[in-house]
C-alpha cells in the first residue's frame, strides 16, 4: 500500500468512524452473536495475495460490527466508561505514524518530554500535591501506564523491593526469602479484582479488609488487620486504597488510612481509576482529602476523561524506589543524556512504550479545563437525573448514588432484580451489570458514553420501568410519577451539582 | 469537537502522516535538541478554554518534530525495527473509534474472536506446531500481549505458580515461602535486559548462563548450571531461550535446551521478539528447530512484521497453567458464555485490553503471505548488501551477519570503532548503536524501516566509510572497492536469499 492509497483508506476510515458515532443510537448496545460466530465469517488462514482495502471496509459491517458491544453507545451503562473522543483518536493516528518507542530519552526525546509536561498538566488539573509532580524540585514524578492493573502491580513491586532492601540493610542476618515469605498487603473487600491479581502476580498475600457498611475502608479495620499480622510475625508493606470502588463508587477514608500507613512504614497506593477524573472539579476534591499520605496515586484518563485507552496516569512521591526496583541496564540502551531526563523504561514493567502523551495533549487542548469540567459535571447531573427517576417509582429503591453511578434494585427479594436485569440484557437495548451491596443484589447504572444526554437517560428509564411492569403486577406501582426537569435541576443544585445545561441539551461534547 | 470537525482534523492528520512518510529522507534521523527542550515550547498548564484543532496541527512541526528520533527513517539502523505500515495505522483508527475493552467475551465478542482467529493465522504463517494454536483440539492457545517484556514476565509468573502448586501437591509439608525462596530461572548472558527484569519483578534469581563463542546458549552450559543449583537445594523452574539475540541476532540451540527442560520439568519460554518474523519464510524455519519443546513462544509482529506497536504474539502449549495463575473473578465480570470462548483477561497482567487484532487483520490482508515474505526477504538481502560493502573495505571487519543485522568494526583497537560511532551519531544522518561481541566493541547495523532501499544502504555506507576516512589515514584503505549489484545478487543467491528485486528497486512495500 503506497501513500496515495493510504490517504484514501485512512480518510474512508475517518468517515466510517464519524458516521458510526453520528448514528450509534441505531444499533443495539449488546450484540446477538453466539461464541464462535466470527471464525465462520473469515478464511482459515492469511490470504496468499494482498487484498484491496475496499474489501476490508466492506467486511467491517459483515464481520466485526455484529460482534461489537458498543462502549460508545449512549445506552451503555455497564462497568465504568471507556473514554473516546475525536481529538484523542486523531492523537492515535499521529502516534502510530511516528511509531516512536520511548524507552529512553534518546529513543525519541519528544515522547519522554511531552509525557513529563502532560503529567504536570494533569497533576495540576486534579489539584494533586506538588510533591507528586515532575516539575517539583523533589524526588516525585508522574508517568503514563497502560492500565490501573499495571499501576497497582508497579506500586506493589516497588514497595516490595523497597521493603526487602530496607529490612536487610537494617538487619543483614535476615534472609531475603524469609522476608519475602512474611510480606503481606492489604486492600478493602470492595477493591477491584486487579488488586487481588497484583497480589497473586507479586507472590504476596493481598488481604481483603472488611469495608464499613458504606463500602469504605476505615482506619480501625486496617489497623486491626495490621496488628494481627504483626503479632503473627508478618511484615505489612503495601496498602491499596480505592477512591471510587468498582461496585458502588465508594471512597476509602484516606485521612484515617494515611496516618496508619505512615506510622507503620507501609507504602500507600491510591487507585482512583474512575473517580480520579472528578477531581478536575474543585467541588469534588474533598473526596481525596488525605491524598498527600500516598506514596503512589493512579487514575485513568482512559476511563472518564475522554482520552482513549490506554492512558493510565500514575504519580510517585519518590521515584527512586521505583527506579531502583526496575532498573536493568545494557550497553545498547545507554546514551549520553542519562540523568538529565527520565528514562521511563525504569518506571514500568515493559521496555517498549508508545507515544501516548500525544492523545492526552490533543484532548486537553481541544476541551480545555472548562470543557473537561463541563463533561464531568454534566455526566454527574445525568446520573442524578436517573436517580430521581428511579426514586419516583415506589417499586424501586436507590441504594447508592456517587458521581456517575447509581445502584438501584426492585424492593423485595433479590430474585425480582435478577429477573429484571436478565430481561434487560436479553433485550439488548441497554447494557447494565450487577453487584452486591449490603448483601443485596443491585443493578449498577453508570453514565458512560460521552454522547449520553437526558433523552438517553429517559430512554433507559422507560426501558427499565417498562420491563419492571412484567415482573411486578400493576397494582403495586400506581404511584409512579415522572419528575419534572425543573425539580431535577433544583435537586442537583441543592446537591452542589452544576453543569446541567450541557447535560440536558446535547450531551457532554 | 463535533463529527464534522473530526472529519476535517482526522483527514488533515492522514495527509500529514502520508506527507511525513513521503518526505522522510529530508529529515535527520536523530534530533538536535537537549534535555528539557520541550517544556520551553508549551504552556505550563492545560489551557482554560478549548483550542482550535488547527493550532495543534501547527504545533506538531514546532514542538514535536524537533524532538523526534525517526524510527521510520530509512537511515534508522539502531536497536531493532519498530513496525509501521499504512494498513496498520488505519486499523488503529477503527480500534480507537470502537473503543472496545476486551477483558471478557461479552465485553466485545468480536475483540476476543478476531484475536483467536488472527493468532491461528499467525501461528500457521510462522509454521508453529499445531499444539500452540487456538484451533487445535488440545489445551494450547495464542493471545496478543503488549510487549516481549510482558510475555517473558507472563511466562515466568505462570511457570512460578505452576511449580509452587505442583510441588506442594506432591509434598504438602513444603511451605510456600520455602519453595518460592529456592526457585531459580535461567537465560543466556546474551538475552535482552527485559528477561533479567522479569526475574527482578518475579522475585526470582534469573541466572545468566554463559553463551558459546557465537553468542548461543548451549545445552551443556545450561545443564551444568541446573545441576549446580540442584546440588545447592535450588529449584530450577524457568528457562528463557532467545531466537535472535539483541546484540548480534544469535540463536540459542533449542534442540539441545529443549530436551533438558523436558527432563528437568522446567518451563521453556522462547523469546523470538525480532527474529520470529523470519519464520514466515520457510527457508528460515530451520532456525527454530526444536520449538515444539517450548511451553510458551513469543515474537513481536510490532518489530519486523509491519504491525504497529503494540502487538506481541504469544502462544502456550497449555493455557490451563496460565489461567490458573492469573484468574481472579468477580460478579461484575461474569457472563453466561463463560467457558465457550477465552476470557483473555486471564491470559495477561492487566484487566483491560485494546482491540489490537484489527491492525493485525488489516496488515495481513493488505500484504498477504506473499507481501510479508517479500518484505522479510528484501530486508535480509539489503543487510547482505551492506555486509558486502563493508567487507570490500580492508579497514573494516564484519563479525556477524544474521537476518537484517550486520555487526562490524574497524580493525584494531576498540577506540577506533568507538570514535567512528561517536562521529556518526554526532552528524545525526544515521542512527546506529553498539554492542560487545567476543569482547570487542562492534557497531550494529540493522535494516529497520519498511522504506529502506538499496540507495539508502549505499548512503549509509558512504557516510560510514567517509567518516572512517577521518579516523584511519588514507594509505590504509587503498584497496576499497564498491561491489557491483550483480556480485551482491550472486552472493545473496548463493546464500539462499531471495527477493532481491524488491529490495533493490523501491524498498520493501
Amino acid at each position: 500500500m503506497d501513500s496515495k492509497e493510504f490517504r484514501e483508506f485512512g480518510k474512508a476510515m475517518i468517515d466510517y468512524v464519524a458516521d458510526y458515532m453520528d448514528n450509534i443510537r441505531d444499533r443495539n448496545v449488546l450484540p446477538s452473536v453466539e461464541p464462535g460466530y466470527l471464525e465462520k465469517l473469515v478464511p482459515k488462514d492469511t490470504p496468499e495475495l494482498g487484498e484491496d482495502w475496499k474489501s476490508i471496509m466492506t467486511d467491517i459491517e459483515r464481520v466485526i460490527m455484529p460482534g461489537i458491544t458498543h462502549w460508545n453507545s449512549p445506552h451503555f451503562h455497564a462497568y465504568y466508561p471507556t473514554a473516546c473522543s475525536f481529538p484523542s483518536i486523531v492523537g492515535e493516528i499521529l502516534s502510530a505514524g511516528l511509531s516512536s518507542i520511548g524507552f529512553s530519552w534518546i529513543s525519541s526525546p519528544a515522547c519522554t518530554e511531552l509525557e513529563v509536561v502532560m503529567m504536570n498538566w494533569l497533576g495540576n488539573l486534579l489539584g494533586l500535591p506538588e510533591t507528586f509532580l515532575n516539575s517539583s524540585s523533589g524526588p516525585g514524578g508522574g508517568t503514563i501506564q497502560g492500565s490501573a492493573s499495571e499501576a497497582t502491580l508497579v506500586g506493589l513491586l516497588s514497595a516490595r523491593e523497597k521493603t526487602v532492601k530496607e529490612l536487610r540493610e537494617n538487619d543483614p542476618s535476615l534472609s531475603e526469602s524469609d522476608i519475602r515469605g512474611r510480606l503481606v498487603a492489604y486492600t478493602s473487600d470492595q477493591a477491584n479484582s486487579s488488586v487481588e491479581k497484583a497480589g497473586l502476580l507479586g507472590a504476596v498475600p493481598m488481604k481483603h479488609v472488611p469495608a464499613d457498611e458504606n463500602g469504605c475502608l476505615r482506619g480501625e479495620a486496617l489497623q486491626k488487620a495490621i496488628d494481627e499480622d504483626k503479632r503473627n510475625n508478618r511484615i505489612p508493606f503495601y496498602v491499596v486504597a480505592t477512591l471510587g470502588s468498582t461496585g458502588t463508587c465508594a471512597f476509602d477514608k484516606l485521612e484515617e488510612i494515611g496516618p496508619i500507613c505512615k506510622k507503620e512504614g507501609v507504602w500507600l497506593h491510591i487507585d482512583a481509576a474512575y473517580a480520579g477524573t472528578a477531581f478536575v472539579c474543585p467541588e469534588y476534591r474533598p473526596l481525596m482529602k488525605g491524598v498527600h499520605y500516598a506514596d503512589s496515586f493512579n487514575y485513568n484518563p482512559h476511563k472518564w476523561m475522554l482520552v482513549n485507552f490506554d492512558c493510565s496516569a500514575m504519580w510517585f512521591q519518590n521515584v527512586k524506589h521505583l527506579v531502583e526496583s526496575f532498573n536493568v541496564d545494557r550497553i545498547y540502551l545507554k546514551h549520553q543524556h542519562e540523568g538529565h531526563a527520565p528514562d521511563y523504561r525504569h518506571w514500568q514493567i515493559a521496555l517498549g512504550r508508545r507515544f501516548r502523551s500525544l492523545k492526552l495533549w490533543f484532548t486537553l487542548r481541544i476541551y480545555g479545563v472548562e470543557g473537561i469540567r463541563n463533561h464531568v459535571r454534566s455526566q454527574i447531573a445525568l446520573a442524578k437525573y436517573f436517580e430521581e427517576l428511579v426514586s419516583g417509582d415506589s417499586r424501586f429503591e436507590v441504594l447508592t448514588s456517587n458521581l456517575g453511578l447509581v445502584c438501584f434494585r426492585l424492593k423485595g427479594d433479590d430474585k425480582l432484580t435478577k429477573d429484571l436485569l436478565q430481561k434487560i440484557t436479553e433485550k439488548k437495548k441497554l447494557y447494565l451489570i450487577s453487584c452486591y451491596y449490603r448483601n443485596k443484589f443491585v443493578i449498577r447504572f453508570v453514565i458512560c458514553s460521552r454522547l449520553t444526554n437526558s433523552s438517553d437517560v429517559e430512554f433507559a428509564w422507560k426501558e427499565i420501568s417498562g420491563i419492571a411492569n412484567e415482573i411486578i403486577p400493576r397494582k403495586f406501582f400506581e404511584n409512579v410519577k415522572m419528575p419534572s426537569i425543573s425539580s431535577i435541576a433544583d435537586s442537583c443544585k441543592n446537591n452542589g451539582i452544576v453543569g446541567l445545561n450541557d447535560a440536558f441539551s446535547k450531551g457532554a461534547a
